[in-house]
């Protein structure tokens, strides 16, 4: 007997969701309710609009992907079943298992075709928007009359929960302003959040009017369970409206097809049960002992899609080659710029800094940026509407918009927390290298989207100034005190705090060299002197986290220092060696760096010997015991910080070369 | 010569503009932006709306007042100057100066009159969601016919970068959920930011629809400058309409008067320069030499608003006692609710738990929370649309709406930030104790507001459930590490890892008791032994922040444990006791309380001359140190966790008893 297409389609769907509540039975854990319900979208869009190579997940003009919604990612394993990406019974079967190809949430890296690591709600719609910012930006940059190289869509299906997260409105605020016309958001609009209905938090808000408020090109789809008709009108036609973002509102039943729990909450975050997850497959139509299973004609149908996806990119593979003949010189630097890798001698032109000059750590930071932003033409970065104060802007570059997309500056406005997670989508989709800026007291704001850096392994580099107490004027709102701790006890994060222009231009340096994982440089506002350690031993130190500034014959005291306080350190070391007491001046700009290192070069720069110590931060001192063996004394900030000069506050907090020397004299005593 | 109403109205303006340039001038620091181009706003709001008593800046029943562009602080102080609140032109010309009235940014208990410790965009417009909150449970609660006792409007000051934040849109989203008819937000739009015009960042959004759509009332005042009467209609109006949240959008001109820099960037965060500020003054009208003047006629209008404040709170006072004398129980109530005091046997009917069960301390704090909530009826809370997680619904107590306003069950969707800022809100208002809940995880999205009631010393308790690995299948995403070290390098914020049912109870406890500062309650997922200790034991050890949870005679090794690693050091304990080992186990759930004990208590517990520590927490080690002195060794994970059932995580990163043997053996060997 012969299928309509009809039928298939609806194989195919049932076939996604009947999978999705087998794996989730099995793991007896997961959220079933969004792969019921999502399921025809999401079989509409990847069947009849993604373009993709399931042979080929990296392949760069690929449309992109993101589950926002991640609880929901039995529906992105089912499709990367289904569709050929390799991903086997066998897989499905250890849902959310140790070391599974099927972790609870999609994670970057663990599963080919999952594009961004998800779960934490509203992340992924920002993740979405600096994918289409990246493409806009390589399409600009490199295509030419007749040769659309870069040239794809990218899709986030986002769900209530995400649209109720700020970080939500921001993202959409900024594809908004930059006219992202190729950035598509499906909305599941179930009505339906893990706590009960909406009506409890967010049935007062016209979504649609809101979207449209911001600019965005809105359409609805009102029976998101059956109308695949209107749905793939719905995605055609966003694709069509190429000058504004997309948004479908497609409303649809959380956990369709479960005969007691659809529509309802208790679809939402448990397994069905046995006996619900059998009624809902006998209501699929769906054999309920036969686990994992598919019909042919859908399996067929999926395949189908695989093998159109080839040939899409098999033409492109022929367009590339096309490209390179006529524009040789523009497709290897694309090709450079999607791999990512900087120039062997990139560091060649870096500035450097002479000895006795005062400069601002944020002001060196900005002239080293004007020469890496020349050298690496893929650069692509911004802040939060502080480029004034942070130095971050490229000088002879454009502002990002719809009429400059080929621009690098990128102004985020205030929106801290999707600044973060834009560049996150920047450097999931590649070909660019994202850097973003603020205050680092503002570092708050972005955590949520940093941690997610940290995890997924992404290359983003963070440039955070006004450092510490030492802002000033602008009092304790605007005064970091426990930030740099709390962000070195993150993992896979590198946390930089140069001590002078120097340390910054090698901070900066490896931060740009740090392909798996993000960067973080930590600026000062002041002036401080630029040392007279000599730049090629300062930037070995940098790369090794911790170096020997200045020694001592015979030193009886090791002070360590980061940031502004390395010239207080050296100060206090000279007090003391007028006094008769040899100082060894410690700078550890990268805790992360140092403690990789092997514990020969650790003993050599702290050696174990060395028992009176001293650490001068201006922060918090939690953790710094772990470098003051003993009875060592920590110079810190346990307060927060006040309002008044920054000398001032630096004087009155205790940051200063006296405090220095009192600790060391007091364990020496 | 006599001045018309209108030429008064302009002086006072203009004074306040001009005494903000002077304090800005001589501070050489600041933002003159907004009080030049706020000021007719604020004014119109002051003097013909806004309800206070300069000489009882605590009256209860005031309307509340938030600057969340806390950057323009001068208007503020401005304002409080001239109204009589006691700020004097001392205090004006030490603003931004050490220990002065005036610091950069408002801050709360510095300054009489200041509401709201603000500065860190966005905070302020949630911060007056929760008076706005707080305002109408209490009315609901204590009002009755004939006696409005509570009765007054929430009103924020906000500027383009608060509405940019995420947080503001969250806000916005949940005043207009519970249809909080009497907030009310006067946007000064003037379309300049930080970095330059909003062209660059803020241009695209259609800022008045994005409020309609939310389901805001929403005005235009085209001349924010000038038109002072429709300025007071529009306030007016916003007053009269009380179903629904209020925004004011006003066209300003930022830096109004500053014939070089009004209307641009230059005017909004650094001084205008001595030249453009006398420009400016003489623009105004002022004599250019005078500093911090203003014209009798002025002082005289100001002060005038100020007598008829006295009036209106007399009135009050006389209706408070009316209100007494018909309700003096609800009175009494309303009394102790204000002033926020426990009875003084609150703790008697806490639960015990009985040792041997076994319960996730997350469940047990649910049942606390049923006393505590029983107890103290003007606790208020909730949760970011995990209730049903983190078992923190009042069981007996409506949810809150606009059909339920005595309801103390808060549903604050999934906005963790806004949440965060809302119970500040709470707290800036009184008569309401806050808490507010969601996963450990998540704390980082609320990691600002955090901050900022640590800073402001707000006793808001959050409960973080799900508090490591433990968590599970929904793997790295959901699972904290760095957080307990991250939150406990924050200034001032008490955080509780209680070990069990028992010590949870204690922790309970011991933040509401907390009046001075925020606490956090980190706990567990997954169910865990109520231990032996006797319960009265570990509440005081939990008061005392550490104890001695298990001894030996001649204890060998001393660990350190918190939380769900409690009973797995116990566990150590007892097989090294077979090895013949003696352990001293402590459980040590709040460092920053034992931090404060003196040091006789603290080296009662780790006596210094047991040097063989191990601890053990399902977290980052970095911090440990500071209890493991010497050669002591940190069980721990210093890695991001993973997918797979929370007993398997646990064993495969390292968090068990073995481990805790092995690390006290290679100490002892």
């Amino acid at each position: 007997m012969t299928q309509t297409t009809q039928q298939v389609d609806q194989l195919c769907i049932n076939s996604i969701r009947s999978i999705s509540i087998d794996a989730i039975e099995q793991a007896n854990s997961g959220h079933p309710g969004l792969p019921l319900g999502a399921a025809p979208m999401a079989y509409v869009l990847w069947q009849r609009h993604l373009r993709f190579d399931p042979n080929r997940p990296e392949w760069p003009n690929r449309d992109r992907f993101v589950l926002s919604a991640g609880h929901g990612s039995m529906l992105l394993y089912a499709l990367l079943h289904f569709y050929g990406f390799g991903l086997e019974r066998g897989d499905l079967e250890n849902f959310r298992q140790w070391q599974s190809k099927t972790p609870g949430h999609p994670e970057l890296g663990w599963t080919p075709g999952v594009e961004a690591t998800t779960g934490p709600l509203g992340q992924g719609t920002a993740n979405s928007v600096g994918m289409a910012l990246a493409e806009r930006w390589l399409a600009a940059r490199f295509n030419r009359p007749g040769h659309a190289i870069i040239d794809h869509h990218s899709y986030a299906l986002v769900s209530d929960g995400d649209l109720m997260e700020g970080i939500a409105y921001e993202a959409a605020s900024l594809a908004a302003q930059w006219k992202l016309g190729k950035l598509i958001w499906l909305y599941d609009a179930n009505d339906v959040s893990l706590d009960g209905p909406l009506s409890l938090s967010f049935d007062r808000e016209n979504v649609a009017a809101r979207f449209e408020a911001q600019g965005w090109h809105v359409q609805r789809v009102e029976d998101g369970d059956h109308d695949l008709e209107a749905l793939d009108a719905a995605i055609a036609a966003a694709r069509a409206e190429s000058t504004m973002p997309s948004l479908v509102v497609v409303k649809t039943t959380i956990g369709f097809g479960s005969p007691n729990k659809a529509g309802t909450a208790a679809a939402h975050g448990s397994p069905l049960g046995k006996e619900e997850a059998a009624k809902t497959k006998r209501e699929l139509g769906w054999d309920v002992d036969e686990k994992f299973q598919a019909p042919r004609a859908a399996r067929d149908r999926f395949l189908s899609k695989g093998s159109s996806g080839k040939e899409d990119r098999e033409a492109w593979d022929a367009k590339l080659k096309s490209y390179g003949k006529t524009h040789p010189e523009l497709a290897e630097d694309l090709r450079r710029a999607l791999r990512g890798v900087l120039p062997t001698d990139w560091r060649s032109g870096l500035p450097i800094f002479e000895s006795g000059e005062k400069m601002a750590t944020r002001v060196a930071g900005g002239k080293v940026l004007q020469y890496v932003a020349a050298r690496i033409p893929w650069l692509m970065g911004g802040d939060a509407d502080l480029s004034c104060s942070t130095k971050t802007a490229m000088e002879s570059e454009e502002s990002q918009s719809a009429l400059a997309p080929g621009g690098r500056n990128l102004h985020f406005g205030v929106r801290e927390h999707a600044m973060a997670a834009i560049a996150n989508g920047m450097a999931y989709h590649g070909g660019v290298r994202p850097y973003v800026s603020t205050f680092f007291c503002f570092s708050d704001y972005m955590r949520p989207a940093v941690r997610l850096a940290a995890l997924a392994e992404l290359p983003v580099i963070y440039v955070w100034t006004h450092d510490s107490v030492a802002v000033g004027e602008d009092g304790p709102t605007h005064q970091p005190i426990e930030h740099l701790m709390s962000l070195r006890a993150m993992p896979h994060l590198h946390v930089y705090r140069p001590g002078d222009a120097n340390e910054t231009a090698a901070a900066w340096a490896c931060a740009m060299e740090r392909m798996d994982g993000p960067s973080a440089l930590v600026l000062s506002r002041q002036n401080l002197p630029v040392l007279g350690v000599p730049p090629a031993i300062s930037a070995e130190g940098v790369r090794r986290g911790a170096y020997v500034a200045l020694d001592a014959d015979a030193a009886q005291a090791l002070v360590i220092a980061t940031g502004s306080e390395l010239h207080v350190a050296i100060e206090a070391a000279g007090r003391l060696k007028e006094a008769g007491i040899g100082v060894r001046v410690v700078s550890m700009p990268c805790w992360e760096r140092f403690a990789q290192q092997d514990k020969d070069y650790r003993d050599s720069v702290l050696p174990p010997s060395m028992r009176c110590r001293v650490s001068i931060e201006a922060g918090a001192t939690l953790g710094w015991e772990r470098w003051l063996v003993g009875e060592g004394l920590a110079v810190g900030i346990d307060r927060f910080g006040a309002s008044a000069p920054g000398d001032e506050v630096l004087q009155r907090l205790g940051i200063h070369a006296e405090a220095v020397v009192d600790a060391v004299r007091r364990q020496l005593d």
